[in-house]
């Protein structure tokens, strides 16, 4: 499966990005920050120009099987935009990669950029560039995202301080679920050739999978409030991951609690359907695109304010730990599959 | 053969997009310049952001048996910012999104990158972002530049203007040869299972293809001399597509000289045997990574005396077509494979 199969690499994947950043070294003045983050940052005057690239591969990132192309296409332009966002910016510009085999159709490709206009007219972002080539084997596409942020409002991962509040957006787990269901069904329905599966139980979930939105509405509400987080991060690989990537670049602990995980009751019920504590898909479950941030202690009732933001925890000391405290009391240690913490 | 099959995709890659920039609309005041020039321009201040991408895929754009993969992450650098340099700016970072499988080991990802790490030095730019992810198939890579340019100096594919001179850097069509030269060999060796090929007698050829340099003390030059050229665009699919690139943007026609077209002596004697005229590969070849660009006729003398730039003809109205004159004085119409001119 394959959100199981990159989980499984992540290991690889966060050691090769720690071998790289430690033979990169930035020669540009401009460069304020290179590798590490969620986006790179350049200073080019008042407003700093926020960068970032990801790469959707088929098998990988996405099964065509169940996922509409202009789904995809969506589904992409959130991907990247929400990397820009983690960094507190606003998304400008989209450049898209395409790599196609033969057997995709020009109306195949038309459909990808039907799903992307819609999400860069739905974001206020332009797609301003790109490239497309053909393919031997899948369908690739590169997304890169620019943005930019006003210096005092550049919020990077490793600003958290002890006492921190630690906040989350949304609910979390969803799209991983969803993605177990399709899965599921698609197995079933190969196997049997049976009638399409009937998802109208969980189209929450499966619209969480095929077509999320990024919660922009809190970037928004904190911009209003006037709060800029202490550090902040997208949650695409699972929020103990996210977490754990926090905690390290800012040199601290946490601590958060299993009854405040805003999980919803459709994942609920699907997470017990598949024998799952609902915890696991909210915890190393991938996609959710929500924002994970840290504010002093202090916001506490104004962060409270914001729609869509829960309070999970809060920081702690880097000698305490990682730990998820359970309703009873126990404190278990928060590990990511593949994340090399400390 | 890699580069062939690529050509042949080029009448549906431009048909897309053109599609594609029919239906995309400018949604933020800062974007300058969108879809259809090699980067993407926006402002943020006195000075423009340029951003390109540019996917790479194995089988298509490279075949790792014959080519290192730390020329390959040389070059995958050299293809980026040839973008930002396309538009008379300074490169100034990287972003490097990496698909890779499990036949790759962490050894081979690292020579990746002391090829990318090489060049960013080498151009004087960061590493300052990424993805790495796993992948079902080969290898893929997508590359992302940004740079900058003062606005006075950015410099389009849409201003060539009649009686402009039309200037190609350094010569055309090696890397072409290099590749057909690579891919005779790499047949004969899979047959004969032989000793490995001597390519000593081809060694500029076969360096053009493999480990390519962009010509960047031409736009040092350039700036020197105050020469701000009226349009220009990198020579990466061979010289007949971009031109007619250049003239369709700046609805102009042309007419290029035989006997200018800067070619090695090496890729003439390659061609031949091959039977191929040496113009085939210098027009129709791809990876030269030299700049194309038009000056005003009054700059013949200064741009004369830049090393590395030859004036190959002139611009012209629009009606008179896009001609090649030969020794003879025939004019031959300009066509390239999957370009849809007028």
């Amino acid at each position: 499966m394959c959100e199981v199969k990159k989980m499984q690499k992540l290991t690889g994947k966060f050691g090769l990005i720690d071998q790289i950043t430690r033979n990169t070294l930035i020669n540009n003045k401009t460069t304020v920050l290179g590798i590490g983050d969620d986006a790179a940052v350049s200073d080019h005057g008042d407003l700093l120009t926020l960068v970032s690239t990801d790469l959707l591969l088929e098998g990988i990132h996405f099964n065509l099987i169940y996922t509409p192309l202009k789904h995809l296409g969506y589904k992409a332009v959130i991907r990247a935009i929400s990397d820009i966002y983690a960094m507190n910016g606003t998304p400008s510009q989209l450049l898209v990669g395409i790599g196609i085999s033969s057997r995709f159709s020009v109306e195949d490709i038309e459909n990808i950029y039907i799903g992307i206009n819609l999400a860069c007219k739905k974001y206020n972002i332009d797609l301003a560039g790109g490239d497309t080539t053909s393919s031997l084997t899948g369908l690739t596409i590169s997304v890169t995202a620019t943005g930019t942020v006003e210096k005092k409002y550049l919020v990077k991962r490793d600003g958290a301080q002890i006492n921190d509040l630690i906040c989350v957006t949304g609910d979390l787990g969803a799209s991983y679920m969803g993605l177990q269901l399709l899965e599921r069904e698609r197995i079933i329905y190969e196997k049997t050739k049976g009638p399409q599966p009937d998802l109208t139980r969980y189209q929450y979930v499966v619209g969480r999978q095929l077509k999320p939105e990024f919660p922009v509405d809190v970037n928004k509400s904190l911009r209003e409030k006037k709060i800029v987080p202490t550090s902040m991060i997208d949650i695409s690989d699972g929020l103990a991951s996210e977490l754990l990537h926090l905690c390290k670049d800012s040199v601290v602990g946490c601590k958060i609690y299993y009854e405040k995980l805003p999980i919803d009751q459709e994942t609920i019920n699907l997470a017990e359907e598949f024998n799952l504590d609902p915890s696991v898909p909210a915890l190393n479950g991938g996609e959710d695109y929500e924002l994970l941030f840290t504010v002093p202690l202090s916001l506490h009732e104004k962060v409270s304010e914001i729609k869509n933001v829960k309070v999970i925890g809060h920081i702690t000391e880097k000698e305490q730990g990682f730990y998820l405290v359970s309703d009873a009391g126990t404190a278990i240690p928060i590990t990511a599959q593949g994340f090399q913490g400390e």
